[in-house]
């Protein structure tokens, strides 16, 4: 970075501008697998205005950025650029407006899921969208994330009506509208959704929010098999059953999680987490619909989560699958799959990632979003171990191309970064030159966290 | 257009290629008020490979081509180009798949929405997006119709994951994928989709159906006063109570549509037309809560159309409102305006706009998808009678200005087409300028439906 532009950064910010390693460390990567890669500084900005200037100042000298929100992506997403800054979104935390008679809300991009359903607690409407960590919701924004309730609610392409974006050039646009509906031009929003900011900063976040259901019910249901859960959850979709969440964790994972989260009276067998928002009648037609497929199918009785608490501690042990992975051992990565088939596939897809996970003989306990064909392999490996990588690298390739044979994706939340480069290659090769013309027309000097999503040159 | 294309077309297109004047005359506009443009040649593409091969000679000679659907859009979105080719898509017309137990299939794009319901209807599944018109899907994609369904459906953009686009230099892609959800790459589907065929011709589309509900009620109820009706419209949505369908009439349009589709036992006051779609019982006890919220604002007792035909008259009566409206003069045409607003600012906007009719002395009944926030003035002018048009023009600007001060937007599903382009600069100007960069990215010599949403230079 020449001095000018650290110089000018430095009048603008002042102490919200840091050059030192540790400041530069922790923004270095997410959740992911990869090398912390350092970038040159770290700037905090609060306000639109101020992302603008460092986008301008950027441009101009051709500085590459990257945003930075509450670093929980998962394919290095968020990876430093040793040539570039890093503009950490996390000063811009304000709910800036709730408007709960139209379920809708305007917040800043780095306001966290959990913070604004804390916020929104007395309106009695709720942001539905839960991908297990407290994300950002311009983070989530960025990735396209969904997670376990996107089978009633889908996913944040679903629930954002309107963006702020700061796009390379220092513009600062307003997409979309609070309506429901707009057929008023190119759909700008969804093109920034999911661009993970190569095309430009999200900074604000126009969301639909739900009303809170009358009643929400939460179950668990042993199988025992596999097969046998997924079977259920894929029955349920395709009856149709008005239904919030179904959550499969597999038997490894079961065992993993009854430790990690001290889950009492609680079998490691493979089972289906359900929880059903409706009014108390239609949620109790919806369960014994769903009791009756899954006792079809071997699944045992429900054992019904009723307090708040009881709840809450159930879907916190899901939550903290990933940790519960990542705590098995000392200075072990964590890498998490996220193929997505359709539903009619799913039977097939994770029966088959479940043998060829012991096949290779990895650590790789299962869990999935299965009322939307998505799971996840959450692999644990050394990092010093270049024989295991080798075959995780192989399972992870094979997954693809199975997902792929299924009519697939090769991501159903989590995005590309810098690990799924070259997949996205092989899911839309004829979409990708389409893909770089638009990022060449709106990032000429290619600035916006170059090298994610696909390589431009 | 130089002949040596003209030849070219010939030889590959033979009887599907014509330059005759009343074919000619036959694709030359929409829906519209527009006088008809007529384009030097209509050509019908049977195949992606024949759209492709179109688009390139197009390109390669800088000729402007007009994508046609079934000719329903109402913004001038298909308005023929005097320099150009019109390409009708009505051979494109078949099923190509349908995957009942996933709830999708894939459809030529000039599938009309009333043929695929038929196609499915041993299925179980259905295609739940109704504009009123027999519109073609690939049409309703390019424009991001919804109409009377949205309410619980959503709209084309809710329904649609995936296309298969011809770009004008006639590369085919395809977009999307058949999961519930991906996170692959920039979001190609929703930005042609409400393209309007500026960016590419969209020629199949893979659209997510949804189960045919156990029960379907349907039912009209009168209000004192079209702010009552509303007023009940609005808290419905915000009671957050599951309705399938919640239609506007207010009392002039009563009075029409009871003449022409001789309803009978029907009263000329401001309706709701509601439908409920899920199990009987659910059904139930949404209604029991819709008749309470209606009756507290003055509304009278809820009217059944309980048999399948009885509910199918009800809907063809509200379907066919532009036509009664048409019907009411010879020589006469009809204009209809779209603004969508968030909706608690609809009782507001609603009755601003009844004023302003009465004001104007317009012969102007009003319809409205309220449960969106959606409604339309269907106006009836004489094109001959300038003053009257100057009129309409007073309030189309007065009712956009309106809108967008309420949070609104210009068009909540018929798009921009040459309509309301100068609105389009009202409402997002900021966007205008990326809209164009992608465009000229994507279509460098702008032969594609040029003139339409925006004006390049």
């Amino acid at each position: 970075m020449n001095e000018l532009v650290q110089t000018e950064l430095k009048k603008i910010f002042n102490g919200r501008f840091s050059t030192s390693e540790s400041t530069r460390a922790n923004y270095a990567r997410g959740e992911d697998t990869y090398e912390p890669v350092l970038s040159q500084a770290v700037v905090f900005p609060e306000t639109n205005e101020e992302v603008s200037k460092i986008l301008k100042l950027c441009n101009e000298n051709k500085i590459p950025v990257v945003p930075f929100g509450t670093g929980t992506s998962l394919e290095g997403n968020a990876v430093g650029n040793s040539n570039g800054i890093t503009i950490s979104l996390e000063k811009m935390n304000k709910v800036l407006s709730v408007n709960a008679e139209d379920f809708d809300c305007r917040v800043q991009a780095n306001v966290t899921r959990k913070q604004l359903n804390e916020y929104l607690r007395e309106d009695g409407v709720f942001f539905p969208i839960d991908p297990g960590a407290d994300a950002a919701i311009g983070g989530m924004a960025s990735t396209s994330a969904s997670g376990t309730m996107a089978v009633k609610y889908g996913t944040m392409r679903t629930v954002i009506s309107g963006l702020t974006v700061v796009l390379a050039n220092g513009e600062i646009i307003k997409t979309g509208s609070r309506t429901k509906k707009s057929s008023a031009g190119y759909n700008l929003t969804n093109l920034f959704i999911g661009s993970e900011g190569t095309l430009g900063i999200i900074t604000e976040v126009q969301v639909r929010l739900s009303p809170i259901p009358e009643s929400i019910m939460s179950a668990v249901c042993y199988f025992p098999d596999l097969d046998s859960a997924v079977q259920t959850a894929q029955e349920v979709i395709q009856y149709g059953i008005p239904i919030a969440r179904i959550e499969m964790l597999n038997k490894d994972q079961m065992e993993i999680s009854i430790k990690y989260s001290k889950l009492e009276n609680i079998k490691a067998s493979p089972t289906l987490f359900f929880e059903f928002h409706g009014s108390e009648s239609s949620n109790k037609e919806a369960i014994k619909l769903v009791e009756e497929l899954s006792k079809n199918n071997g699944g045992g009785d429900f054992k019904w989560a009723v307090s708040l608490e009881e709840r809450n501690k159930l879907w916190q042990a899901r939550h903290d699958v990933y940790w519960s992975v990542k705590a098995l051992g000392n200075n072990m990565k964590v890498y998490s799959t996220d193929v997505c088939v359709p539903i009619s596939n799913l039977v097939e897809c994770i029966s088959w990632a479940e043998k060829e996970v012991k096949k290779h003989d990895l650590i790789a306990p299962m869990v999935g979003h299965v009322g939307d064909g998505n799971f996840h392999s959450i692999i644990l490996f050394d990092p010093n171990d270049k024989e295991k990588q080798k075959k995780i690298r192989k399972y992870s390739d094979d997954l693809i191309s199975k997902a792929l044979e299924l009519e697939g994706t090769i991501t159903g939340e989590h995005g590309i970064g810098l690990q799924k480069k070259h997949y996205l290659l092989k899911e839309h090769p004829d979409n990708i030159p389409v893909m770089k013309s638009i990022k060449r027309s709106l990032d000429e000097n290619n600035i916006m966290n170059p090298g994610k999503v696909f390589d431009l040159n």
